[in-house]
């Protein structure tokens, strides 16, 4: 009866919505990778943000806000001044986040997903929204990554390969 | 203790999963509607598919997806020969799917979401990845239609906005 009970409000579990995030973010690491380095910091179309930009966007959620989904405590959204500079540095600072998303995630209190929080003290909502709003981006931005890939005459990592 | 025991396992529920998936479904049918008649059927960058082609790639994966979420039975995954030749039609599609949605998901048994399952006879993993794929193979689509439409100078609706 409580197995069932589990069950029937289950969709995804905590482990697995951790490895929902990472799988994705091992695709957008290989987009990043398959730029060119010049491009990648100055390549757009349509007059939108370049790639390092985009993927600048998606660590400055992830790193304070894996931090404010822990602790309830939540730092002021900004996407930061020490923007890297080169191609190796930014898959620096995405390895880290990589790296402290398992180390914190297991932090998280079971009841934590669905809980109302004010995420960066202005986004008011469920904790699952705004963890799906932080990959839901990512996959979004990610999408207009492949377009600038193929716009390059670059064939981009496969979309379905999270391996 | 069994609320606790509910809790600890999920990161969201089967309701809010389905308001998820509308409500981005909400915002891509605002991007086929933002896009000029003849540009949703051939405009595109970088040699993709122009965007009525991703919209149907969505619908053909939700229309018989959703059936085989519920049923087990799954019909072979193909994109379809009977092709809306316009907006209207394309649309009109669109919004058969939102009804069928809200209409079949709550014949979903509750355990479904963690069984393991054959998507279209062909892709093995917990119904909660299928569910999850069909989404944010929208969103990266979507994403790419953003890029269409700012390469021809229409602003596309806020991708925060699922109202």
């Amino acid at each position: 009866m409580t197995q069932e009970l589990i069950a029937s409000k289950t969709v995804i579990t905590p482990e697995e919505m951790l490895e929902h995030w990472q799988g994705h973010r091992r695709v957008t690491r290989k987009v990043i990778e398959a730029f060119p380095e010049t491009e990648l910091f100055n390549f757009s179309v349509g007059g939108m943000r370049p790639f390092a930009d985009l993927a600048m966007e998606m660590i400055s959620m992830g790193m304070p806000g894996i931090d404010g989904i822990v602790s309830g405590k939540w730092a002021k959204y900004e996407e930061g001044n020490n923007r890297p500079q080169t191609k190796e540095a930014l898959l620096d600072l995405w390895d880290e986040l990589t790296e402290k998303l398992n180390r914190l995630w297991p932090q998280i209190r079971p009841e934590r997903f669905l809980e109302i929080d004010l995420a960066f003290g202005q986004w008011e909502g469920p904790i699952h929204f705004t963890l799906f709003y932080f990959i839901d981006n990512e996959i979004h931005h990610r999408g207009q990554g492949y377009v600038y890939l193929r716009a390059l005459g670059i064939e981009p990592p496969a979309f379905w390969d999270r391996g």
